[in-house]
């Protein structure tokens, strides 16, 4: 077999405000690889299927001296994020041909790697889509499912605002809050994305875009939970409908990604009027403890149908980019996935 | 005995910004009091010693339809705190003469009450002066306390950041914290109020007027316990500054209470960057787990001078509305008060 070209998204240039598709990241097709003799030196080819597009990817843009929560992206190289794939060939004891591996994966079409302990094997019983598991059975599934069981102390008859409730983090939240019997007040930002979480069983869905954030919460609060993804002035609205012993689930604040030096909180005060917590996680640091749980009980209630998803799957790496710019501006419809390659 | 003047200190109107003495609030002299033959009807007279002048006080200097965690004054009434009487008559069963009671008092020399359920008979079995019981043994040490053991999850080898650290709230953090083997790092807006700081066996303190709030915490920090009685900017700096897994102890932001409309904080993400809690509480919605502990080690403590405190004390309730501007602005030298009279 001859050299075939080995297509990769790399990461170009820091943004300042929204990443640029052709910029920030650039595709690249100068890479080619033969898939029968590239040398395995007693590691495993690997075939990438598919590759998440996440918010938190924003803040891996950033100049290698920042320090942060997630290691910056290295420039001239490939971007990574959870993805699937699929080992074509393998050396390694501890990973055979066929397999399917979960981790962080780069964006680039075939890679060789000697060290497995990264990755998970999924034997996907329930014969799931894969991108099920870079969503709700992987990192967005886990830290919604990480929040709310660590963080929310729930309980039935309580009231939860969530933000962002069309993603894959928010709809999740959304079906737990209502598995707990909550009343759940949700946001998005199009009629589509309302529709979606109406579907999952809200009691209160709200289009930002169209209505007031504070007259819905002043109508429909005081909150017994937040279910931040947002940040920024919605935050400020938040504390300000909270009711006493509220607590905040601090997940992510998009709104501020692209606008460091914008809205400044002013509410924070409500703290301690109201005896109330905050608590902001990543889920790597906590999903340890939710692991065997998370496996056994999650991938059984997508077959079943008990948790409902939305994906916007886009073919090609090529289009890497752009989903990343349509993740950090709200306009994808469903968990952003980028089909790499079938089977 | 012929009637004598019973001075009060009346609410008088809301302030904008800071709390002006004379109008704000204005001492009058136009009631008059016989104590012997004031009626009681069932109830007690009491005279008061000593009234506390808290930060909190400026939340209660509201608009009566502005909802929040504590009443706010009526206007042309006697504004109200902590303090401690003795009983000079009394024809209640519970209370007899010469009973020292703590609990919220009227600003007023003297006064009759029929309901006793509110206060409690101090014993002071230490004979520490009636002021402490105000101070450390009162609402200011007591939220310390609770604040302390119930938030810190304090781990000897740490390090703590303490705002307002002269006051009798932070005074008293810090020695807990001291006690538990952290190291500390205190901040208090004279030079004075540093020595004092430093002599309860802080490891840094500085004058945060006169040095970097910011260049501190970044040759001393990370913190692991930020210990917030001010808000705004240094809550930003904190952020900024705070180690993964960082407790956020929530007491107060006197920096906010005088211009709400002021500086915004914008370092909020780093709460689940760093995987941090923010805990927010009102002493007297915790107090009640501490009680029991509270009153059987603190007076104790003082009493063997192992709890340092220094006091502000002010003789003369007309001047009670300057004390309270002065803890607004930090002018006072210890805990604020107001020797309202001699037993």
């Amino acid at each position: 077999m001859s050299p075939i070209t080995n297509s990769r998204t790399l990461f170009n240039e820091v943004p300042i405000g929204y990443p640029e598709p052709g910029r920030t990241t650039i595709h690249d097709t100068s890479m080619s690889i033969d898939l029968e003799t590239e040398p395995l030196k007693g590691g495993f080819l690997v075939k990438t299927l598919v590759l998440s597009i996440d918010p938190y990817l924003r803040g891996k843009m950033r100049e290698a001296t920042k320090a942060s929560y997630s290691a910056p992206f290295a420039k001239g190289e490939p971007i990574t994020n959870f993805g699937i794939g699929v080992v074509l060939r393998s050396e390694h004891s501890g990973i055979k041909v066929g397999d399917h591996i979960y981790g962080v994966l780069p964006f680039q079409e075939y890679f060789v790697r000697s060290d497995a302990s990264s990755f998970a094997v999924i034997a996907n019983e329930e014969g799931l889509p894969w991108s099920v598991y870079i969503g709700m059975a992987g990192m967005p599934g886990q830290t919604a499912y990480v929040g709310w069981n660590e963080f929310s102390k729930a309980k039935k008859g309580e009231t939860a605002f969530i933000t962002t409730a069309a993603g894959p983090v928010g709809s999740f939240v959304v079906q737990l809050a209502k598995l707990d019997g909550l009343k759940v007040i949700a946001s998005a930002g199009s009629d589509e994305k309302v529709e979606f979480v109406r579907s999952l069983g809200a009691d209160v869905v709200f289009n930002y875009k169209k209505e007031s954030t504070e007259e819905v919460l002043q109508r429909e609060g005081g909150l017994d939970i937040y279910w931040d993804n947002v940040g920024g002035e919605t935050l400020d609205l938040a504390l300000k409908y909270a009711n006493k012993r509220a607590r905040f689930i601090e997940c992510g604040m998009i709104t501020t990604y692209n606008n460091p030096d914008g809205y400044g909180v002013k509410n924070l005060a409500e703290i301690f009027k109201k005896d109330m917590s905050m608590h902001g996680f990543i889920n790597g640091n906590w999903f340890g403890k939710y692991r065997e749980q998370f496996y056994q009980e999650v991938p059984k209630l997508v077959k079943e149908g008990k948790i409902q998803y939305q994906e916007d799957i886009t073919r090609g790496l090529e289009h890497a980019g752009q989903g990343i710019l349509d993740v950090q501006q709200g306009t994808n419809k469903g968990k952003k996935v980028i089909l790499v390659a079938d089977e």
